[in-house]
């Protein structure tokens, strides 16, 4: 027909209508994810059923097997595991006495990496310091000590450095531990666990986190000019690397079923609570979507591939193990999505790319504003995403309301019950429309780059 | 003067201006409470140094010790201790392990008066019930399972019963144990103790608080027909009585020293945190009010009594023992004063008495208007006031901003920060004017009976 024959052209530009040619679709699609709690029971299963799923453990391997089976029964296309070697940081048996002034045992968790202490444990006097500052000004004073930075939660950012670094800058003053209060602004008394590294020039000390409360006694005590005791004992330790997975499953594109839109998050998580938040529900959300997608009949022009990438807490092996397998393939790779930061409310995406494929990412997310989800802003990708987006990808990741994210995350405290029903539907909502219209539109999203074959 | 001489008959009278004659001398002591952080401070070192202070245990008659001697270096009156039997509770080790369908180690305390288990403990399936409803309905199901009682709070006293009644009704049902869901409205993976009951028909079972968490994922697992078996093992045991005390100091009246004004909290606490706001807060709020008058050199015309009852947590020895030592000198109690509340915001007392005590009442709370702590509700007193209540003596209790109280009471999460420090000053403030203006004032406050003697 001529009348569209003569409007052609005007779908290959970036300012071609692309919300109002999916809006039906979408509002189809956000009805559907809210109709019922069929991806949040499967968030309660997994995570109640095989519990946390830190790298090297069983229960990772276990929830992976599950998992795969499941998808296969959801008729989903082309699932299968690929292989990713992780280090195995095993916690084992870990304790913490206040010896003077008063007994008194210690919640902690050892943070990921860590050495543990000699059989009897580590006993010594405590240095409280506020800040990396503070220790240089009291350096002096750390040889022989266990050294507690008790530092406010003032930013993620911010504080972890204390949780990742402080055992390299404790070790250098002549630490014999490092404790690091919790990362988190809640306080509450529960430790919060999290990576933690060493240099190779230093001498490699035992790190744990204690909680909030801790820090701000033993603060008190030294203040006071009380002094404080503490026996570490920990027997952590970091064992050979061992085989696991990347899960990958698909809703195979129907006119170019090799150009790619790739979404999810990352199956592992540290070895308390479940891991619900971080990052089951990511991971859940995504399967959910395409699981959505497909029980709907969408099957998009392009595929849309859920990942759930193994080992993003400590080594980011699965985004590594993703990108070297696909190396060959990521000119192919359209978009990547991911969503690792808690499943709470959806406020939209950070977007990395072009300005004009910045553009039509907007457009899309005008399709979820009936949801309160279609903020867009300029950057934003995630860990597991990383590695492609450096190859070029173009990456976005999914954003929420992180009010009470830090007050679960790495702790015992995150588990399925701090999740949301209803937030958990929208954000399957969020990552359907995004993945959907991103695979089906008729224009490839563009690239920063000029790719050498196109 | 014959004008005072005239006006004095106004001064007998229940409608006399108390507030007028008092306003300055309240004004004063508010600016004075808030002008330091001596008592805040007091509290932290006693928190932190002697830590929590369960009947029967070291740590408490250490804190005795202390605050003993500090209260007569601070120059208090009669400072003294008065002797009472105390139960000794002794909880022991403990551990509850999931071992289907997972290995999960589960946070518990025992509760305060429940039996251990037998060496090795005891292991069995889990049947959850939301109510007593339920477990009559299902009790065919319970005989040799450990019962979860996962139920909601919905206001302390009413969701308290499944902790104190929750082993007997259990038992009864053939049951071999009985965890309890934590009383507390905030979800987060800690464990509140607290006492619980047998009664003498009814085999003694074995009985814990579980988290919210756990409870919460065991009710799932039962209802999408995954079997639960855990494991119990608690050395807890009732040992027999030892020898504890309440405290008692005065500021001795200078016109009428027989007759007392009595005010304070328990010093005794749960074995969990340090029992800062349950309730070494309300000890040192009532001490400090009294230290704060004798600064600023306001004595009374009758004595202000300050008492630290005994184990109130688990037996109110403490509050019989008082009751019985000073039986004979009852009817001189003017007034009881107790704040176990936590110690937060103050928004005024609730008053047990005559119509035309609470109406004198209500104008010394008027007192505290300007600092929002004024409000005085017909009704109120306290569990360690009880006894002496019960003989006659005008009762009162501080009532404070509960929003958060039960997020941490009878938890490890009861500790010295979650007080802030002018809320701390403004409850000194509250508890040093309506002692000291009660203690003052020309006419007794009038009692609900009429005294033999007068």
């Amino acid at each position: 027909m001529l009348l569209g024959a003569a409007t052609l052209p005007l779908f290959t530009a970036a300012s071609q209508p692309v919300a109002a040619d999916y809006r039906e679709t979408a509002d189809r699609i956000i009805r559907a994810a809210q109709a019922d709690s069929f991806g949040y029971e499967r968030l309660a299963h997994l995570t109640d059923t095989f519990g946390p799923r830190l790298s090297g453990s069983d229960n990772l391997e276990r929830a992976v097997a599950w998992i795969v089976q499941e998808m296969q029964s959801d008729g989903l296309d082309a699932v299968r595991t690929e292989p990713v070697m992780v280090p195995y940081w095993h916690r084992g048996e870990e304790r913490l006495t206040m010896l003077e002034p008063r007994p008194h045992t210690m919640p902690l968790l050892g943070l990921g990496g860590s050495i543990g202490t000699e059989a009897g444990g580590v006993e010594a006097e405590v240095l409280v310091v506020r800040s990396f500052e503070e220790l240089e000004q009291r350096s002096a004073e750390a040889a022989g000590k266990i050294v507690v930075y008790n530092v406010p939660f003032t930013g993620y950012g911010e504080t972890v450095q204390y949780r990742t670094t402080g055992a390299i800058r404790a070790a250098r003053a002549g630490a014999v531990a490092a404790l690091v209060r919790s990362v988190t602004p809640l306080v509450m008394p529960l430790p919060h666990t999290g990576m933690m590294r060493y240099d190779t020039d230093t001498r490699k000390i035992p790190a744990a986190a204690i909680t909030v409360e801790d820090a701000l006694m033993l603060q008190r005590m030294q203040d006071r000019g009380q002094t404080a005791r503490l026996r570490l004992e920990m027997q952590a330790e970091n064992r050979p690397d061992v085989l696991s997975s990347n899960i990958v499953a698909e809703l195979k594109g129907s006119e170019r079923p090799d150009e790619v839109v790739v979404m999810g998050g990352h199956i592992d998580s540290w070895d308390v609570g479940t891991g619900a938040m971080d990052d089951a529900g990511g991971c859940v959300v995504s399967w959910e979507a395409v699981r959505l997608l497909k029980r709907l009949g969408l099957r998009p022009r392009r595929t849309v591939r859920v990942v759930l990438w193994a080992n993003e807490e400590n080594g980011l092996r699965g985004a590594a193990a993703y990108r070297d397998a696909h190396r060959d393939d990521l000119d192919n790779h359209v978009l990547a999505i991911e969503t690792d930061g808690g499943v709470a409310k959806p406020l939209g995406f950070g977007f990395s790319g072009t300005e004009e494929a910045l553009a039509l990412i907007r457009e899309i997310g005008s399709l979820l504003d009936s949801i309160g989800a279609g903020r867009i802003t300029n950057g934003g990708g995630g860990a597991d995403i990383g590695p492609i987006m450096r190859h070029g990808v173009p990456g976005m990741g999914l954003q929420v309301d992180g009010t009470k994210y830090f007050w679960y995350h790495h702790s015992a405290a995150d588990t399925v019950d701090k999740i949301d029903p209803h937030a958990f539907n929208l954000n399957v909502a969020a990552m359907a429309v995004m993945a959907y219209v991103a695979a089906d539109m008729p224009q490839r999203l563009p690239r920063t780059y000029v790719e050498p074959t196109q």
